[in-house]
């Protein structure tokens, strides 16, 4: 951030009275602007036993396979973000089921949130996917997974085998 | 946002190519900027069957308890924000355990992320709070909690009861 999005003028960086962080601060108007991490949302869609996933069609990852996942909009929650993003990349609709991982992924400032799902109907590819196809577990295709967070939560996925074991939580290493 | 925090310009509010929502665009730089949701953590500390609550010395809710919780920072995962949280508003360390509540607070463009926590050593006042206390479970002051989702992630804890049953999911309904 260089410019102020309140008032337009250049903002400084520096801690404010009564921080201990840098943050973006405007002189003029007063405004002290946060950024924050962000959330990603998606599901792992399931129909018996076949998992649906998406060959993504944009960058980053074009030509590798995704969980449907993307970021979380304002106004709404995070099951309905994860219901969003899986009508919008695999044109499917999903009962929505539990919260089962969280993966702190601290370098790209972002949190990584999947749900268990049960694909309802028909799917497709929507704008950003190539390809939407259902896997049996042992055909999921581990090294053209496009992101470790969904690689982390299919591992968990299948090892839960229809289970309720909680959050299983990660966090991917810097530099990965 | 009025202005660019890239370059300074006007924004405008439309469309972009490509995109379903209204989003702040730049039509000097071309840049997008997205608002996304802000994520709030927090944790019960307990020590010997007791939990500790804070009064909260700034508004919003001055006066009120909560559980230590604050809005999670870039560099820091989602259990080491509600360290952080706890360290500065309670003045004390925990040993972090499992997510245990998610809660929908869709009005104001939040989600909040609850972990059980075990309270290691002493505690005291930070400079956000009033005070700082253990309450067992029969003594916790329901009507002067300072919001819904420290409420809804009080009750859970004491339902549950020491055991892990995953995630407990909330939404704060609209207006509330």
């Amino acid at each position: 951030m260089k410019y102020c999005p309140n008032c337009g003028s250049k903002v400084t960086c520096r801690v404010p009275d009564g921080d201990s962080r840098m943050r973006c601060v405007c002189d003029d108007c007063g405004q002290v602007h946060y950024e924050n991490p962000k959330i990603v949302v998606g599901c792992v869609p399931e129909h018996e036993g076949r998992i649906l996933l998406c060959k993504r069609a944009i960058e980053p990852r074009r030509g590798y396979w995704t969980v449907p996942a993307g970021f979380m909009e304002l106004g709404e929650s995070l099951a309905e973000g994860a219901a969003r993003e899986t009508r919008e990349e695999a044109c499917a609709e999903v009962q929505m089921g539990h919260l089962f991982a969280s993966v702190d992924v601290i370098e790209a400032g972002q949190v990584h949130f999947f749900f268990k799902a049960r694909l309802i109907g028909g799917f497709g590819a929507g704008e950003e996917t190539l390809e939407a196809a259902l896997f049996r577990k042992e055909d999921i295709p581990w090294r053209e997974i496009a992101f470790l967070s969904g690689t982390f939560a299919l591992q968990k996925f299948v090892e839960d085998a229809g289970e309720d074991n909680g959050v299983h939580m990660h966090r991917v290493p810097h530099g990965e």
